[in-house]
C-alpha cells in the first residue's frame, strides 16, 4: 500500500533500542549483539497473504518456498547465513479439511527449501485468519561482527552493480527463486561493498534505499542508469513482445519488482576486479554494472536519446507513466 | 480451529533441525544455543487476528499490548528474559488514514510495553491483509545456559502450581494482562520447577502438556484437580452469578484460557518452602496449589461430591458438557 513507506518511517523513531542492538529497523535484517564471540546476529520477519503474494489457486508447495525465500533474500543482502526460523500459519479455517491438505503442502516447500541451506524449522504457530491464508517466516541468521552489508555506504562516482536478470518476475520466478545467500556470503568474503539490498520493489525504488540511506531522505546521492547495460529478463522481454502488455521490457525490469537479486554499490576502481572474480566464482549467473552514483539527488536514465529524469515523484508514477505512454520508454 | 493441534503434531517430524537447536517446535519456545558463552538463545512468534482475538472495535492500543504480551508470556514459560521483537503489521487497506492511525496506535501499545521490559523493537514490516487486522510478534531472548524450564520433566506424586486468578479472561484481562516474566525468572532461580507452560488455552486444556510431554501421547501422567483450591477470578464470579452465562465460574476457570498466567509442578516435598518464599518475592500475586500429577493417564476432579474424570474427551467435551448443564457443575 502506499502509505507503508511512510508509516514505517514515522513509526521509526518511536521503537525502543537497547545495547544488544547495532542495526534497528530499516535495513534488510536487524543486526544485534547476542553474545557470539566474533559474530553479530541478524534478525528478521516477511509474511506472505493470499491475493498479495500469491493467488488462491498457486501451488501451496510453491507458497511455502516464497515466504521463506523472501526471509532468506534479506539474510543474504546483509551477507549472512540463517541458523533458525519459526513460522505462523493464517489460515480462513472454512474447510478443515482441505485447509491441512495446502498448509502440509506449503510446509513440503517451505521444509525443502530450509533443509538446502540446514535452516532448522524450530516453531509453527497456526491461527485462523479470516480472508486469507497468510505465511508469516522470522529468521535468525548471522555474519561475522562487523562484516555486514548494509544500505548505508555508497559513494559518489560508485558503479552499480545487480545479479542476474530483471523483470517479468510474475511468468513464475516470485514463486521459485533461489535466494543469493552463497552470492551474499561471497561479496561479504570480497569485502569492498560499499553498499547492498535485495530487489523486492524493483531496482527504481529498492536503489532509492542505497541513495536515501547514507543522508537525511531528500538530500545527497542520486544515481544514472545506462539503458544498455540493463539485465532484462527473458520473461520481461516475452511479455513486451506479446504487444498486449503496456510495459516496455526495460520498464519491467525497472519496476516490476520480485526480483530478489542482489543490488549493491563498489568504489569505480573495483569494478573491473569484481566481474572478473565473479566469472569465476559464479560462470552461470550474470552480474550487470548498469550505473553509478552521483553526488546530486535524484535517478537518471541514459539510452541513445541522451539523458533524462527517470523517477520524477517515485515509482508509482514512474510505472504509471510507462502504462500511459510506452512509445515514449520503448 | 480443532485441527491445529493435530496439523502441528503431525508436521513437527517433519521440521529439519541442526547442531544449534536444543528444543524444537513443541514448547512455549525454541531454545538455540546461538554461541553466547553461558547463555541459551529463545526464540517464538506468535500472531494475533481481528475477529479470533480481539474485535474491530478494540482499542489498538490494547490489540498492540496484547500482541507483544502474549509472546513475552512465552518467554516467561520458559524463565527466560526477551532481547528483541521483530513485528509483522497485516491491515486490509481499504481506508488508508483509518488504517495509518490505527496502525501507530497499536505501535503506541506494543512500544509501551517493550519499553516496560528493555526489548528493542528492530524491524515493522507491514503487508495488506484482505479481510483483517493481524499483528505478528516475534521474539528472540536468553535464557542462563541449561535452565529454560520447559514443559517436560513433572513426576507422579508432584504438586501443581499456578499463578494468580483464572477464568473470565474476555472482560478485559486478555487485552491488559502483564506478562509473567519477574515471576517466571524467579522461578528459573528458585531451581527446582519440574516443568511449566503459560496458560492460554485454560488450565484444563494446558495441564494436558506437561502431562504428555513427557511421555508418548495417550500414556503416562495424570493429575487430580482440587475445587476448593481452584484459584476462580472474580470475572468468572460475576459472570456466573449474572446468571445469564452458562458457565459455572469453575468451569470457566479451567476452560476460558487466555490467562497467561504461569502452570507448572514441583516434588510435593518443595510445596511448602516454595509458598513460603513466593509470598515473600511476589506478596502481591496469588499462588494457588490445586492438584497433584497421578502415575495413571486422565484428569480427575475432586469436589465435595467425591471423586469423577474432568475431561472424557477433551476440552471442547468438558466445555459442551458444562454449557449443558450448569447446575450439574455450580
Amino acid at each position: 500500500m502506499s502509505t507503508e513507506f511512510s508509516l514505517i518511517e514515522r513509526l521509526k523513531p518511536r521503537l525502543p533500542g537497547n545495547a544488544r542492538v547495532l542495526v534497528g529497523a530499516g535495513d534488510d535484517c536487524a543486526v544485534l549483539d547476542l553474545g557470539e564471540p566474533g559474530w553479530h546476529a541478524l534478525f528478521k520477519t516477511d509474511a506472505v497473504v493470499e491475493g498479495v503474494h500469491f493467488t488462491p489457486d498457486t501451488d501451496p508447495r510453491r507458497v511455502g518456498h516464497k515466504a521463506l525465500a523472501r526471509a532468506l533474500s534479506d539474510i543474504a543482502a546483509m551477507g549472512g547465513e540463517a541458523t533458525a526460523a519459526v513460522v505462523t500459519l493464517g489460515l480462513p479455517g472454512i474447510e478443515p479439511t482441505v485447509e491441512a491438505a495446502w498448509a502440509e503442502a506449503a510446509y513440503d516447500g517451505l521444509v525443502a527449501l530450509a533443509a538446502r541451506y540446514s535452516v532448522a524449522v524450530v516453531g509453527g504457530e497456526t491461527t485462523r485468519n479470516p480472508g486469507a491464508r497468510l505465511l508469516s517466516v522470522s529468521l535468525v541468521g548471522r555474519v561475522p561482527a562487523h562484516t555486514a552489508l548494509l544500505r548505508t555506504g555508497s559513494q559518489p562516482g560508485d558503479a552499480i552493480f545487480v545479479t542476474g536478470e530483471l523483470g517479468g518476475s510474475l511468468a513464475g520466478h516470485h514463486l521459485d527463486f533461489e535466494p543469493r545467500l552463497r552470492e551474499g556470503q561471497w561479496l561479504r568474503n570480497w569485502g569492498r561493498v560499499h553498499a547492498l539490498v535485495d530487489v523486492s520493489d524493483g531496482v527504481a525504488g529498492d536503489l532509492g534505499h542505497l541513495l536515501t540511506s547514507t543522508v537525511p531522505a531528500g538530500g545527497g546521492l542520486g544515481a544514472v542508469l545506462y539503458r544498455s547495460a540493463l539485465p532484462v529478463s527473458r520473461a520481461a522481454k516475452l511479455r513486451a513482445r506479446a504487444g498486449d502488455l503496456s510495459k516496455p521490457a526495460h520498464v519491467a525490469a525497472l519496476t516490476d519488482g520480485e526480483d530478489f537479486e542482489l543490488l549493491f554499490t563498489v568504489a569505480a576502481r573495483d569494478a573491473v576486479g569484481l566481474l572478473d572474480a565473479w566469472k569465476l566464482a559464479f560462470p552461470q549467473l550474470a552480474l550487470s554494472c548498469f550505473g553509478r552514483i552521483t553526488p546530486t539527488p535524484g535517478i537518471r536514465w541514459r539510452d541513445e536519446r541522451g539523458e533524462r529524469p527517470l523517477v520524477a515523484t517515485g515509482f508509482d508514477h514512474f510505472a504509471a507513466a510507462g502504462a500511459k505512454s510506452p512509445g515514449d520508454h520503448a
